[in-house]
């Protein structure tokens, strides 16, 4: 198989469904041209985000190529969702180590089947041979001044978080330990892992309701501690009431407050559930509307004063982890 | 060396010279936070471009990495300056295999070489650890519908090309080779691959002057075979008029017409000057405005009905290359 750069572009990847629609008037120029262009409709900001996952690092390489596809775009518009901003467009850096028709067939349907349902499409990017290496970087829209930031969390706000925790985490503790995700008793899993679920509608219901938001990528305490940092407070979280995914209780067990599948829960990154930290006088409205979207929103802690994050147990004992979320090059 | 992925951005990236500076209305919001934000100017379209760059494959993994940093930033401007935009901000995806402190000085300092010097600071991404490579997004405005194509040069515009052809790609051949750049009679080849010039300048002045442009990157016939195929032309051009660099004319000999070096001038990427079709009541003030900037440019041909994009010698014979100019995956 000899396909040029070109040849694969124009085969898999500039193609209806994947790129924007004709008449889009946001997105003028897309595939094709030195750049792509945008035309941001007046009143409205661009958030941008840029993502690199690597094989075997972010992802595992043998995965099937379509849920490659449709996570890594997942994945990278949950950073609009915790900015409160609405997706328009993406652009692909993929790196190959070979054109393999069946494989880019895969991944390019995985990736249309994203586009269509977040309305996110495809406008430009590269691709190069290499380690197979996937760089996504997505374009939203967000009311100037609207965006939700992490560094406005104030002393007194709740803390919520939304959905439930671990369930992919300890997906990818198993798929790297060689186990299947392909038995019945873990649907869940591999639906967790595989198919994330950007909260991109409760971050367009977080705008103006919330002081500040983050995605869990990294681990629950892990991201609060950006929040922390970046606000200049200290948060004090209550373990029993971290909403751990059932399939988290069923296998790691021991379901009292300072459990394994609590700590799992705390440090688990690949949720992409938002954590939020919401003024008192929002917190009605703010349960109200994501009630009535369905999106299930718990209540786990309060900001205060300091700068540490911590987890109490009902005893009021610090629960500590020996790692404390995800993190390259440590 | 343990350091985390916020360690090397804290240490490396996120330091004045690097980000925007306080108070930049255009971008509210840089690194730090789940997205960055760019609040564009009314009547401005935003144009896009992202490209990768491997380690040994599109740059040498043993090079200074500011010299690697400056190039890289360097090339993806290009892309802005053949749609007559100006460079606002860049986001990088940096892969590494380890946090080595003078490497990173290295990068870091080159990088803000270029930051400063095309005035366009970076605004996010994401560091791994992998294999070394560079994805950077840049970011640049442009007048709303003014943006150069280059689907829309016509029969009978006359096309131009900037600068001098080879060099960086006579460079890129000797290193290959395992030759060094670091003598006397190499300086032309050391700068002109490790410093080439986004044409930002001569972009802008294209812009309202120009029917179509791009960046030679992959090699000037096979560049301006994408204006040829996307505006639905042909090209005539010649042989004698190609402006080919005094390094390669140097190196490689033999100038006659149908020589060495003009074949060499004719596939060789890497330049980054522009190619341009230019509607024949708009010369005289685009030579103008561009001899006021000291840009060399140069008339090398005809746009043409038809669809190909030939080079004929003196004689009127075709000048055949037996390749046409760099692709991935050929």
């Amino acid at each position: 198989l000899s396909l040029s750069e070109f040849d694969i572009i124009g085969k898999y990847f500039n193609q209806p469904g994947l790129i924007p629609e004709p008449g889009n008037t946001t997105i003028p120029l897309a595939i094709g041209d030195d750049c792509a262009l945008l035309d941001i409709p007046a009143g409205k900001q661009l958030a941008v985000s840029m993502d690199t996952l690597l094989a075997d690092l972010h992802f595992f390489s043998n995965d099937d190529p379509a849920l490659i596809a449709q996570r890594a775009l997942a994945v990278n518009l949950s950073d609009l969702a915790a900015m409160g901003a609405v997706p328009l467009a993406f652009t692909l850096g993929l790196s190959l180590p070979r054109a393999e028709d069946s494989w880019l067939k895969g991944f390019s349907e995985g990736l249309r089947h994203a586009v269509s349902r977040y309305q996110c499409p495809l406008i430009g990017g590269d691709i190069t041979r290499g380690n197979l290496a996937i760089t996504i970087q997505v374009h939203g829209l967000v009311d100037r001044g609207a965006a939700i930031r992490r560094s406005q969390a104030r002393v007194g706000d709740t803390v919520y978080v939304s959905g439930e925790l671990g369930a992919a985490g300890l997906a990818v503790g198993l798929l790297r330990n060689g186990m299947s995700l392909n038995k019945p008793d873990r649907h869940e899993l591999h639906q967790a892992y595989y198919d994330p679920q950007p909260q991109l509608e409760l971050g367009r219901i977080c705008v103006g309701k919330v002081s500040a938001a983050i995605d869990i990528s990294d681990g629950l305490l892990a991201d609060a501690g950006h929040i922390a940092r970046q606000s200049g407070v200290g948060m004090e979280l209550e373990a029993r009431a971290i909403p751990v995914a059932k399939a988290v209780k069923r296998f790691l067990g021991g379901l009292g407050d300072n459990s394994g599948g609590v700590k799992h829960a705390l440090s688990a990154g690949d949720d992409y559930q938002l954590l939020l930290t919401v003024k008192s006088e929002q917190e009605v409205q703010l349960q109200k509307e994501a009630e009535a979207s369905k999106i299930k929103l718990t209540r786990i802690g309060k900001v205060i004063k300091g700068s540490r994050v911590r987890c109490l147990d009902t005893a009021g004992e610090e629960i500590v982890l020996m790692r404390a979320g995800f993190q390259h090059f440590s």
